[in-house]
């Protein structure tokens, strides 16, 4: 069954439960991923539920680009691990589950400081999920970048 | 200045006036698009406000593909459409904004009804607009896509 | 079996047979699609191969914006055209393969004549196809827009 | 002026001279980005010429992903490397040229080597630099990716 979800969805009120616990994941990512959920890598969850997650990329002076903000990549980077985490908390731990395309604007130079992105599934079907997110600057609220990204779900 | 808006900025009471009325870019549009904004084009704004835009494209059986929905064309021309009033709602009548990337993924496939479709620009600045567009059938609360695009403004 | 194609892929030297003649494949698409593939909506095919296709999109004086250039939802349309084209001149006739994703970038204005769209499949996998796609203007060499799409596949 | 280039331009025997030379272009980017252009990052540029680059990014153990392939934000930073090393290589010493938007489909899951990617920009204006950029493994000839991005250009 594909389920699309509409702007209404942003709110936190209708949070169905994770397919897995967050402590679960978080231990299961760390073990995968060494490198980059760890304190060295600086990726963390802050949350996650049915359908999204919310993930954080600790500050790290090597993302710096000249002007002082925050490089591209920093910000596709954290964007991706939210996209991959929201759909790993909505079907369950399947590691191979791959990005297919991302797409990404750019809004406003993010300060030096940790970046959370948000992402919200619009459509969680047997083979395709795609979803949005958005990357916020842990310093302002206004968005520094809005993605969107589609992923291919391995057969269950 | 640069002005970047977050998911808040969906709430109709925030809404602030265009800058032109509506009346005035209707008359303007089908003055420029005769074949667009006009009964046979189908195209037509639904509201504008500094910022963003909903505009309807009414069901047109050319645009029917085989299983009876309505071809992804259809869905990126109205996508494009409301992009073009948010950004001519915000910055005045300026027919020479022209897109410079469009970006869509498809939900769900939608009935053989109008099309509606509502911009929100996330950044409006002097030289570049980035809006979101949702896709909705007239028929159905979910959305049936989800775009970005980027518009180059005109020098002032 | 996946097959990826790199740039080398261009030359029309190395074009393979489609999987069905482009007569038989004019003959379906002006059966299935007879607003769009005809003489009133202008699309014709000019080649198809495995792996790819040309076509056109006759002008059309509605396709015309403000400054006398054509509009983007046209580049937008004939790009997902030749797309759809080249996916059914790989796998054959199967009518509901779907974009599921479509991205452009509009490099230049295109004066008032028809539109070629060149694709080509990056991708050809059980479930996925993804290409890209130039759009020249019919009246000079270089490309007015380049875009890239996905496409799901139908189960076989 | 606005110049774009087709797929022509790909030939390396119509590269142009580069608005600075390699070395000067090494020696300025491994200061203002030292974690990144270093042998503890990875980054190195390969070539550059007026309108394209090639850049590659050394195999890290850090970017692995389960499966044993490179994870897909290795993939969009070597990408977006080439990108702004090909504006620069374009237009000089701006190193405020920033991305506005980038778009991606993975199209091969590459093994455990270093990434290549070459870019070349399809369209260089005075505002806007649009580009795109194929990322090869160094360990086969397919290509694992394809980008296209957008740059914003600060005013000269």
């Amino acid at each position: 069954m594909t389920k699309t979800r509409g702007p209404g969805a942003l709110d936190p009120q209708m949070r169905l439960q994770p397919a897995l616990p967050v402590e679960e994941l978080r231990r299961l990512l760390s073990a995968a991923f060494p490198e980059m959920f760890s304190s060295q890598g600086g990726l963390s969850i802050l949350e996650i539920w049915h359908g999204g997650s919310r993930v954080r990329q600790a500050f790290a002076p090597g993302s710096l680009r000249p002007g002082g903000t925050i490089s591209g990549p920093a910000m596709m980077g954290v964007a991706d691990a939210a996209m991959y985490i929201a759909v790993l908390g909505s079907i369950g731990w399947k590691p191979l589950a791959v990005t297919t395309s991302f797409h990404i604007n750019f809004l406003k130079k993010p300060a030096a400081r940790a970046l959370d992105a948000e992402c919200r599934l619009l459509k969680l079907g047997k083979r395709l999920a795609v979803g949005e997110i958005w990357v916020h600057s842990e310093a302002a609220g206004d968005p520094v970048a809005h993605a969107s990204a589609t992923y291919s779900i391995p057969d269950r």
